[in-house]
């Protein structure tokens, strides 16, 4: 494929076919890749005795695979270090960008771009794979950290689980734009529009007991 | 009960008792609620076929239960009204408070508040219920705004589909603080702190076509 080509969409299955304002859905990989790379915290999906579980937690992307980590004690990656051929999981990322004020409450809505990934998480036992995962986990929160910070001993490495979940069955959905009300109600006496929401990160702050003498690194300065 | 007394916690369950960093969780219903009461957006975990499905949507809370609305196309609202005794899900709100940045890449971490819900959503049928379910939708999102819109018809009525889950089976869990470094770490030569990220609300704006006139309302001013 030559630079100038598109990369081909992730394929629609029965699953990722969006039922409801399909008009909102896309399955482009820059999209998908854009969205993913502007979060760090997903909520990942499991099924554990017949029922769901969702729970937080980071999460990064390295080319056409995401990585979750955490403690060898948790139940997800116990479970998924168990489960042949992989845990099925669901992994969404959602970005909030406005509240959407409607004349009609009806209408009302959220400006917003997620992205949800279904597929088999695999733990990673490559110890190469697993620094380059452990690394870009930093690096997709901070860029720039891993290489500022100690990189994780034998006895972390050891107490640390991996798994990874091929990006192959995924879909974007994005709203924007301002309400969308019945041209009858156009009239009403109600303010209407949308209120911007973004995530904002504020001037770090040191720990105590910081080394006297350490500087603000680049890296943060930039955020 | 009076009202110096405090609530009765909620009831920790097999599923709700925190395997790793017990210590940062809470049971406590002040805690949940004002986690709850602060966040819009939650996923919503179901299974479906066998795997699971999760899902970024608004919610509210009234009292000791939490309310999500949709199409009443939408595959979780199906599945919830046919589903006997009820769909189980997993709905889980998440605040991020600050990156935390360790000297050690094992100990880099997020500040966060969470709560998770277990239960089982049943579709709301009782008109007074669900009227009032409609309207703190919009209300937890702007305070305000449900008396300031139209609201719904009969027709927008029988088109959307409202869900409730008892709060029962529930846990919060919040990290706080800065890093945790190894005592042998902390005079490495690298910064550590804290990245506070905060969700910003910016200035209103107003929709295309909106009547000359309108002023932007008192409750959109303090947000």
């Amino acid at each position: 494929m030559s630079g100038t080509d598109s990369p081909t969409p992730y394929q629609p299955t029965e699953r990722t076919t969006l039922t409801r304002a399909s008009a909102r859905g896309s399955y482009d990989r820059p999209v998908v890749h854009a969205i993913l790379d502007e979060g760090y915290v997903c909520h990942l999906g499991f099924v554990r005795d017949g029922a769901p579980v969702v729970l937080p937690t980071l999460y990064a992307r390295v080319g056409e695979r995401l990585y979750v980590h955490g403690s060898t004690g948790s139940r997800p990656l116990r479970m998924a270090g168990q489960a042949e051929p992989g845990l099925p999981v669901c992994l969404t990322v959602t970005h909030v960008d406005g509240l959407v004020l409607a004349r009609s409450a009806f209408h009302h809505s959220i400006n917003y771009r997620s992205v949800v990934v279904h597929g088999l998480a695999h733990q990673v036992i490559d110890q190469g794979e697993r620094a380059e995962a452990l690394d870009a986990l930093v690096e997709h929160v901070v860029p720039g950290r891993a290489a500022d910070s100690r990189r994780a001993n034998a006895k972390e490495l050891a107490a640390t689980a991996v798994l990874s979940i091929d990006l192959a069955e995924v879909s974007a959905k994005v709203r924007d734009g301002g309400p969308n009300d019945e041209p009858e109600d156009m009239d009403l006496p109600h303010w209407a529009g949308v209120v911007p929401v973004s995530r904002r990160r504020g001037a770090p702050v040191p720990s105590d007991g910081l080394t006297p003498g350490i500087a603000l690194p680049e890296y943060l300065c930039a955020l």
